[in-house]
């Protein structure tokens, strides 16, 4: 981040021309910078504070950061292994992102920054100078819902170059309080597809990201509905009725059930296992991720919510994944447990680390390479 | 944003179960509230701070805040005119966006929050049930810059439904420090646009909105990267040799002249006037919102940047607006009566308000439905 000096200097003095222009801006800290060692130097400007944390997805726990005679808080961490992590400050108990950080991470609720720390080998989600998709905002109407719904929509290179061609379609559902951009602002997940696709590790494929969370609309419209975030009916029906028409009116698509996978991470992976093994008709891939199930449900889901054992059968890759420091990680190993007592196949992937977005990245990059080659 | 507590509420239970779910959430403040008679409240936990401001794009000066007894600093005020507001908070002079709201202004500089204060008639921005424009993400190979470059492309209703039909071109530039993306996050040209041609005030046209500043990147390949932030070449070669090239060949687009345009904000404002006066033979509308220009130079900008007056004739229709509090309004003036001395066909607008995206809001509406109607 040192070369940005110049251009903020430079910015200092354009900007004292536009009174109007901007809102007030951060204190000229530079925050985060990476160090050639990979080590990483976080500041945060807060002279009359008692304590200020880092909390970042590479530590195990917050770390007290030291304040210099400016009153001006330090800390340098690491060396970090190559990834791109969330973070941010605890200052005096209040959590906040890091003002002088514009990687902001998109989520309803909390505010985090985002640091990309590189290696010497480019990532899976490096922007190469190679053959792009195409990353789509659109709206639809959901009559179930009543409401204008967002979905995100990645078309594969070449998609809009050929007129004939149809492909097949992942449906991909993002975690709880994250919306229809985390899977592209920090998931990379058009990166990721765009690089595997132009190393024929993936097969081209159209994504769609839908927002799984109907409540804060639902709840603008009338105060008195009932929330049930664990309740997957709403977005079984959405996906199944609304969505999936609406694409394949709208994109060359192939329509039959081989040709279509649903993936999700978190509570969005719970959605996944609803809607996709209570619907073997409809996806013939399921890869739930980190999925928010527990022990004390699994029985009733197999009986209650997804299709029989025998339905199961017809599925092209079951798929769970989880951390192994992930909350979650007891309640994938007995779901993986069941789903073996119940002879249906299935494949597994457990990994280091927790309940993160550097594993929703590994997650796809791995499961993307088994789409649609059965 | 009352009813948001509930599905707080029920946040906080459930992610007590992810227990690395998340970095350390925001304390649970809500903020900002939009009261009933579009007054606005707005809080900051800082229980050990001497001093919270507010800074808001209504407010004509920043507003201390008043701390109660748990340490909470708050402020009301207005009523406030309906419109989408950026605001941050002062905490012992350092700024910084609200930790509660996570309506984020999208900037490579400051980190402003923004509030959206609604009134009896839907705003112009309104997300209406009508047909939908998409926007879209892409990357490009720029050559003179060796870098991929990103794209975000605004195609109208109907767009993807047709086959056949050709559009018009509307190339738009975001400010200082904007992206590609605030134009389509903050400026909500894409809703203005739906909403104007679903009422049959503007033509259905494609509007491409690029990324105008090279240093970050160019900075972080070459450090000593020499950084012109007014000068305008690097940016007028870019667009006329490179994106437009690019979409002509990407989109169903008319290529003439007359079916092509420009108009930008501040820094964008000044490089639509080199772009589009210094190549009256490729864009027919030119349409500059508070442009960064100066008075002193504007006599040589005629001279060695725009083309002469005579080819400026040709223009369908060349727009000054401005704000009249805004910093840069006496230059807006004086170009507007240099233009006038030198015979040039132009309209102008100059409105209330300063140096704002409420005002590039308005001027967009006014302006977009100019277009393409010669």
């Amino acid at each position: 981040m040192k070369m940005l000096k110049r251009i903020a200097c430079c910015l200092w003095v354009l900007s004292a021309i536009f009174s109007f222009a901007q809102p007030p801006r951060t204190a000229q800290i530079e925050s985060p910078v990476i160090n050639a060692d990979n080590t990483i130097t976080f500041k945060f400007r807060a002279p009359k504070a008692d304590s200020v944390l880092l909390s970042a997805q590479f530590l195990k726990a917050p770390q007290h950061m030291t304040k210099d005679t400016s009153g001006n808080w330090g800390i340098t961490v690491g060396p970090v292994k190559p990834d791109l992590y969330p973070y941010n400050f605890s200052v005096d108990g209040i959590s906040m992102a890091d003002p002088a950080n514009a990687y902001v991470f998109p989520n309803e609720r909390f505010k985090a920054s985002l640091v990309d720390v590189r290696g010497d080998v480019a990532p899976v989600y490096n922007l190469e100078n190679i053959p792009h998709g195409t990353v789509s905002y659109r709206y639809y109407y959901s009559k179930s819902l009543g409401l204008m719904r967002p979905l995100v929509v990645y078309t594969p290179p070449g998609y809009d170059e050929e007129s004939k061609k149809n492909y097949p379609v992942l449906y991909l559902i993002h975690g709880m309080t994250d919306t229809e951009e985390t899977w592209f602002k920090v998931g990379k997940v058009n990166l990721i597809l765009d690089n595997l696709i132009a190393q024929k590790k993936a097969e081209p494929m159209i994504i769609v990201m839908p927002y799984a969370n109907p409540y804060p609309d639902l709840l603008k419209k009338d105060k008195t509905t009932r929330v049930d975030l664990l309740g997957t009916d709403i977005f079984s029906n959405e996906i199944r009725k609304e969505i999936i028409p609406h694409i394949e009116k709208l994109y060359r698509v192939k329509k039959s059930a081989d040709q279509r996978a649903i993936a999700g991470f978190s509570l969005g992976g719970r959605q996944t296992l609803a809607a996709g093994l209570g619907h073997p008709e409809t996806f013939s891939y399921v890869f739930s991720y980190a999925p928010a199930i527990f022990d004390r449900e699994l029985n009733d889901n197999m009986k209650n919510i997804y299709a029989p054992a025998d339905q199961l059968k017809k599925l092209k890759i079951l798929w769970i994944s989880c951390g192994k420091d992930d909350g979650l990680y007891g309640a994938s190993k007995a779901f993986d447990n069941l789903l073996t007592q119940n002879n249906v196949n299935h494949r597994t992937l457990f990994t280091d680390g927790g309940h993160t977005w550097m594993n929703c990245r590994l997650y796809i990059t791995e499961t993307a390479q088994l789409l649609f080659k059965k």
